[in-house]
This record gives C-alpha cells, structure tokens and sequence, in this order.
C-alpha cells in the first residue's frame, strides 16, 4: 500500500494493486471459509448488470432458465468416465445431515448416526445432474430442443484463489442444451460463443480472442470446447467464456435416447456454456488504474456521481436541490450505450436493448472533505463526477471530472442532462479502443526456442505469443512445465501469415499453424 | 388422476390435487436428491417475476444486494444459543474436499485424507455467517445502516417435503440490515413485513393475515418475529414470509460493536426477513382450479396465449400472420396492474412500477389438436387465450377466453389490443376480491373446547379459527398436540371484538384476545 493508505501501484506490484483495489473499492471481501469471499454491494451491482445484460440476449436467442438441484449424488459423477477424471475430484463432499449437541459440553458436534448412504457432492458443474433429468423429459424429436440456463452457484475445492478469479465458490450461469442433430447443436455452442464474444466486447468494452480449445484444455466430457480470452493489464491471459459441443457423451452416460422424426432410437446431443463472477475480475484488470476501478460505463453501478458543495448548510441547501433535480432527470433517461463490435458468427439478430435509466448518486456526506470524496469516487469507478460548488451556481454552471482521461471541464448546467449520455457513449468507445490497441500491442511472433523461453521468463504475463506448435499434448505439456505458457486457443481470426505452415518452437517437428501461448490466470 | 391423462380435483384430494397439478402444468420435477426438486422453466419463470418485482421493492426501501458464502463454519452456528437450539441441526454438512478412484473400482469414493478440520455447514439461513461479516464492516454509527439483501438457495434438512412449499434446498432471499438504535431496527423489520404485505396481496392477489407470532413459533434467535399468513383452498394457512426484529442477539454473539455519536460502545441492532419459492405454491393453492394452474396476470409467465387455427398451409399462413402481428404489438405494449391494497403502515412511497412488456407466446404446434391446445393452456395458466381461425378472419373478429372466469366471447381484431389491459386488470382484481371473499368465509370464531377439536379433526384445513388462548406456551403445545392447529399470530388488525378479554379455549384460564389458530403447512 501507497503512503497516503491509497493503493499499490500497478508498477510496484500487479496482484497487490489487484487485491487493494477490490477491497478498498468495497468490490468484495475475503471471508472466513477458506477460497470463499464475500461479494459487496459494490461488486454485486456489477453482477447484476451483467446478468442482466446476458439474461436478455439468451432470452432473445430463445432460452429459458431454470433451477437444478445443488447436490449431485457422488455415482453420478463417475458416469461420464473423461468428465470424473479430468475435473470433478476437488469438491466439497455432504456425507451428515444433523448435527448434535456435543455430549462434552463443547457447541455442537457431527451426528454419526445422521451419515448418509450416498454422499452428496456439491456441484463443480450440473451436466451430470441436468442429464440425469433430461432423460425423463425427452422421448421424442418433439421434445428439442431443450434450451436452459441455469445462474447459480458453484463450488471447486480450489488450491490457490484470487478474488473474484478463482474461489471455491463462485457465481456463474450454465447453459444446458439438447438437440435432435449434431449440427444443431455445433450451431447452438457457436452462437452462444458469439453471444459471448459480443458482451465482452459491447458490455464489458473487453477485445477478445475467439476460438477453439486443445484437447489437454478442453472441458472433460466435451468433443470441442470453444473459448474467449481476455487480457490482463499484466499481459496474462484470463479465460472469459467457454462453449462447449459435448455430442452424445453425456447422452449415453445417463442413458438419454429419443425416437428421431424417421422413427430411429438416437442419444441426444448436447452442449453447455457458461460465465462467471470472473469476468467481474477481468473487467477491473482490463481497464483500472492506480486510482482504482474503471468500470465501462455500460456496467458502472454508478454512472453519474454528484458532489455538491457549501460551506454552510445555507449553501449546501442551493447545491443540494440542483444535483438532487439533475439526479432524479437523469434517473428517467434511458441509456443503452453504442455498440461496438458488429455481429461476427452467425447469429439471430439480436436487437439493441432500450437501455436501462441513468445510474446516479448524490453524495451529501458532510463529515468528509471534497477531497475526500472525488478519490472515494475515483476508487469506486463513477465514470462522471459532477461538482457543484456555490460559485458555480452563481455562473449557472459545474465541473464535470471524467474518469477515464481524468479530464475536468467546466459545463453550463442547462447542458449537463443532454451531455451525459454522450459522454457515457465515448467512455465505453474509449475503453474498447485503448484495450484494442493494448491487445495488438502485446501479441507477437515467436519462432525460436530461446525467444520464447525469455518471453516468459519471470513473474509477470508476457502477453499473447503466436508460435508454432506440432500438435501433441506431449509438447503442450513440455512447454507448459518449462515456461508455465499455455495453449490459449486456436483462434477463429488468424491474421493469414499465422496460418502458414512451420517448425514447432519447442520440437521442431512440422506444425500446420501458429497456436496462442500466454501465461494466463 | 382422472380418466382422461388431467389432474385429480381438488375434492377427490387436495395434495394429489397439487402434486399433479405443479408436475403437469411444468412448473417442477421431483430430482433423484431426496427432498430436492427441479424448477422447470415454466415454474422458474413465476419466480424470476416475483424476484423481479420485490427485487424493485427492497432498492425502493434502499437495500442492496450482496453475496456471502453458502458453507458456514460448524462452530459459527453454536455463537447464538437459541439459534442453534431452536433452528440450525438438521442441515447438510461438508466433511470432506476430495473424491479418488475407488482402488476396488468402484468408481468414485471419498478421500479419508482430505478431511476438514471443522466441518462446514450448508447455510439454513445466513444470521451466523453475515453477523461475522458485518464485525468488519462496522466501527461507528457512521458505518450504519448497513441494508443489504441476498438471493440465494438455503438447505433445510426436511423429513417430510412437499413440491415448492417444504424442499430441502429451496430459492429465497434474506435480507439482513444492521442499526444503531432498537427503534430504527424495529422500524426496518416492520417496513419489510408491510412490503411483503403489499407483495402478497397486490402481486400474488393472495389477502394474508399481518402480525405478531408467539415466542414458540418465532424465529430462534429473534426477539420478535412478524409475518403474513395465507390461506389455501382447503383451509390451511401457508406461512409466506416473515421478517425478525433480532435486538442485539446476533451482534452479541459475534461481538459487533459500533461508537455511537456519542461516543460510547454499543452492539448493533439486527432484522432479518425472508421470503421463499414457497410463494410459488402460495400462489398455486390460493387460485388454481381442477383444470390446472390459476396465475394473477401479474406473475403469469404467460398473459396472452394465441391459438391461431387452420386445416391446411395456406389458411394457417393468414391467421399464424395475424396472431404474430398481435402478439408483437402486445410486446411493445407496457402493463403494470392495478394496486389492490393502500399501504397499511408507515412505509416510504413506492412509486407503482411502470409495467412491463405483456407477455404472450403464439402456440404453432401442428401436430396436436385446437381441443388439446386450449387445455394444455388451461393447465399452464395463461390468462387471457385468443382463438383466431379462418372463419375469424372473414368476419374480423377472434374468440377470447379468460382463464378464471372461463367466459368466451367474441372481439372484433381491431379492439383486441386496447381491451387487453383491461382485462389483465380486471382478472387481477378478480383474483383478490375472490381470495378475500373465501379468507372471510373461512375465519370464525370458536369458543368450547369441544367445537374446537371438532373443527380440526380430520385430515384437511379448517380454516382460520379465532379463539382465546392463555398466553402460556404449555396450553399453545398442548393443543398444538391435541389438534395439529398452531396459533399463526396475533394480527395487527383485528375485529375490535377479538380484543376483549375471554377464557383460555383449551385451560379456561383467562385470555386478553383471541388469536388465530389453523392447521398450516
């Protein structure tokens, strides 16, 4: 932490400005379960206007959500054979139901008469339990598709946490996809990828890569796993998104049959997609400052921060009533912000939302200085601080501080209501931009051994490294244990040159295609 | 179930009547997790328009939403004596953190190494969790009111269950705010019971019961405990929600103190309310018929249902043409109900919602016939159905039949999208006065030992019985044993009658009111 108990630097230590930011900024808190935090109001306005968001384009692409139980019996987990191997291991176990009075006078103790047959895991993930269900609601091709989200929470014994990055348990959604056809469903996982790839770019004002997983990343259980990563200020890599085509396997697993429209008995195919409380994570890495959090203004709990001024309760009165007035009018204006990234993949059209009402706040806290107050906001993330002072109301105008470029500018407050919402608009275009150019800034080529094991030497990120790579796990696993870079995806949008034949960086054998390494969170 | 595939009545037996009805209609599913259920899109969908709308009402009232974790510490839930006492023992309770392959192999078993060291318990309720939370957040009456709620999934460990209204795991939220003085918490804890009140009776279109519950029956761990009583067709009340005046039982427990404004050190003052998806039966029960679910046209997932007709493609083209024009425009069309109920206590305005886009759905199911759609949409309970066939079109008209009243009329096209409104409102309206009409038809008073018994013998409701108690939690056992009739509350509105002094029903000792009795789910 900085001298005047701001926040550490980014300069001076990443993850340390990255964990002084969330709690000060009153984002999240740790907790006393261990990997578990609590998310604050702060950081919980900002899930509810992702989920928002992301709600209203899996409805407008025809899904419905739904509600699974959070307990999965522990044989159903061993159904899927890659699905128990490769994932569901670390998990929290349910094996009592009742606790006693401790017979030593000591609280309260497990009763060992309360144990249960089988023991209950809580989900990591629901395909086990959601196919187990679908097998009960599908008989024929009438029955698909089956289109289901699910937002809920879950939990994986995780090792090392971050917050908001990787805790035990975390906030996401799951989508849960049957379908009669493998193309349908192929088409199901890509449109919910593309779903994806627009609100990080339009919402979260976030470029991402598109593309496909290899099959060490790949999801367990699935045939492909779609991604979108994202980029750290650090140059690490942050898995934003997965999509995944799982064909019949979890079908055949749970015994999941339907009579086809030609009358044939056929295992049903599936997919499932999700996001998380992590893009919460990756939103404050892609975009804040030493300050603190720079929110795109499409996902600011507060959009329009006021700060009126007064010496005395006199004048306070004065500033009060005029931020109070513009507070309330910007309250019932719609905003929906522009939209940045034009359709890529085929989609359904989705239409632009109506936009939700200004977001504001009019601190009238006395106790404090305005000083105090404008680094508060900065923390916090309003993307425009409005400053009302008594000489300012004599001139009929205010200062208006924007977040971002730190820009303060004298408004006449006759123009303050028509101004904002284009202000808003250029902060989310801004944001987008400047992390556009970050992105390019920080992807290279890289053909030689040598190269890449100093590209990724040391603690930090190193950015997105094209290289090629001869297609096995065996390398894959090489390169990961030498130099901790990983095969973040094969993208969906090389640039052509990276699609030129070449020698793997690390075994020198024939490679068909660059691939993108980064160490990644 | 009757002969054909439709739904027991609700005279051949009200639970079978239920059960059929909540699975038929797709509102849940029994899951393979004793206890636990599926809410199936149908029935999350009532739930995402009920959390939609209190969700408003509590930001009204300035809450805000947070997140704190599902498992809680074991020894957290012994900090508060009574809550433990009264409340938290049969729970779900995590041992272990890791699953391995079963060396015999048998697929998947627990790890014996990969034991906890305290067991962590899945949260009933968050009293224990949030209060150790709230420690750090707290230091002086400035950090206060501290007002924030959570959605999230409770696990209550359940003998015996009952589809929505008793689970193992069920949705609710929790709100938890925290004061400097008694009056202010008090005043909380009223304001949110008058918020559940107007929820109840201008939302679900379901009357309750307001008041007072008796120290038995209260909440372990409150000082007070307020709540809202419904009534079910077969004259049982369904507690619906309650909220808890908790003193400074928690704060006292986990030691959260605050520095007045005066300087000295006090514990904080605590509420907690919550409502459930028990709503969603309260719902049920309140207003369905042998024909399937009954929804206020406020919380219908679908409000207009068209049925276009046409024996071949071509006159299917026209009318599919017409209810696709409709059912857009209604989509664009605002609605918000009409308000039942004028506030009934102190609360702070709250502004009438602006109303949402009508939702509709035009069903284009060809393989089923016109007689088994009308049903089908019977048993969903879509409000308002709108029939349009080829014969329609030629006299440009279409048959419109309301759901509750099952009336079936003819309007011309033209008039169908400014008459909509009107009746959405006036089934509204219906619903309450219709529920109101019963609740006062089923509440009586008793005043013989003898009569009483005789109202609750046998196995169904018997409505709301007002009688005179002693006060005594002895006598409140006693006949909670004889009859299954527990004491609901102490309503805050009672005839003036009820407020004269008795006898006691059961022990003839003196009474200072009557109190309502009934058997409850």
């Amino acid at each position: 932490m900085s001298a005047k108990e701001g926040i550490t630097s980014r300069e001076q230590s990443f993850a340390d400005w990255y964990n002084d930011l969330v709690l000060r900024a009153g984002l999240a808190d740790y907790s006393p379960v261990r990997g578990c935090m609590v998310i604050k109001p702060h950081g919980y306005a900002v899930w509810e206007l992702m989920q928002r968001a992301l709600d209203d384009m899996f409805k407008a692409t025809g899904h419905q959500n739904a509600c699974f139980p959070l307990m999965i019996p522990k044989s159903f987990l061993s159904k899927e054979a890659q699905h128990v191997e490769g994932f569901a291991k670390e998990c929290a176990i349910v094996t009592h139901y009742r606790l006693k009075n401790d017979p030593n006078g000591g609280g309260v103790v497990v009763d060992p008469e309360a144990r249960l047959e089988e023991e209950l895991i809580l989900r990591p993930t629901s395909e086990t339990i959601i196919w187990d269900t679908y097998r009960g609601w599908i008989q024929s091709y009438r029955d698909l598709p089956i289109l289901v989200n699910q937002w809920a929470n879950v939990i994986r014994w995780e090792r090392r946490t971050r917050l908001f990055l990787r805790t035990t348990e975390f906030l996401w959604q799951e989508g849960h996809t049957a379908h009669a056809t493998e193309v349908e469903a192929e088409e199901e996982a890509r449109r919910m990828l593309e779903v994806y790839r627009r609100f990080a770019e339009d919402w979260l004002a976030v470029p991402v890569l598109v593309g496909l997983k290899t099959e060490t990343e790949k999801f367990a259980g699935a045939v492909r796993t779609y991604c979108i990563e994202a980029l750290a200020q650090d140059g690490r890599a942050i898995q934003a998104g997965t999509s995944h085509y799982l064909g019949q396997n979890f079908a055949k697993a749970f015994n999941c049959q339907f009579t086809s429209s030609e009358g044939k008995l056929e295992y049903v195919y599936a997919t499932s997609w999700g996001v998380s409380t992590r893009l919460i994570g990756t939103l404050i890495m892609a975009h804040s400052d030493d300050k603190g959090l720079i929110a795109p203004p499409r996902l600011a709990p507060i959009q329009v921060v006021f700060v009126p001024l007064g010496r005395d309760a006199e004048s306070r009165e004065k500033t009060y009533a005029v931020a109070d007035d513009l507070a309330k009018k910007l309250g019932r204006t719609l905003w929906s912000g522009p939209e940045l990234s034009p359709a890529r993949y085929e989609v359904p059209e989705l239409e632009h939302p109506m936009g939700l009402p200004i977001r504001t706040k009019v601190d009238k806290r006395e106790k404090e200085s305005p000083g105090f107050k404008f680094n508060d906001w900065e923390l916090k993330g309003a993307c425009i601080r409005i400053e009302i002072g008594p000489k300012d109301l004599e001139s009929e105008s205010c200062m208006m501080a924007i977040r971002d470029t730190g820009e303060k500018v004298s408004v006449p407050l006759g123009e303050i209501l028509e101004r904002i919402p284009g202000e808003l608009d250029a902060m989310q275009r801004r944001l987008y931009a400047k992390a556009q150019e970050f992105q390019k800034a920080q992807t290279r080529r890289v053909d030689s051994w040598e190269e890449f094991e100093k590209a990724f030497e040391g603690e930090g990120g190193a950015g997105l490294v094209l290289a090629h790579w001869d297609g096995t796990a065996e390398t894959e696993a090489e390169i990961a244990e030498l130099t901790k870079a990983t095969i973040r995806c094969l993208t969906f949008e090389p640039d052509p040159e990276d699609l030129q034949p070449g020698t793997c960086v690390r075994s020198g054998k024939p490679s068909a295609r660059r691939v993108i390494f980064a160490k990644a969170y």
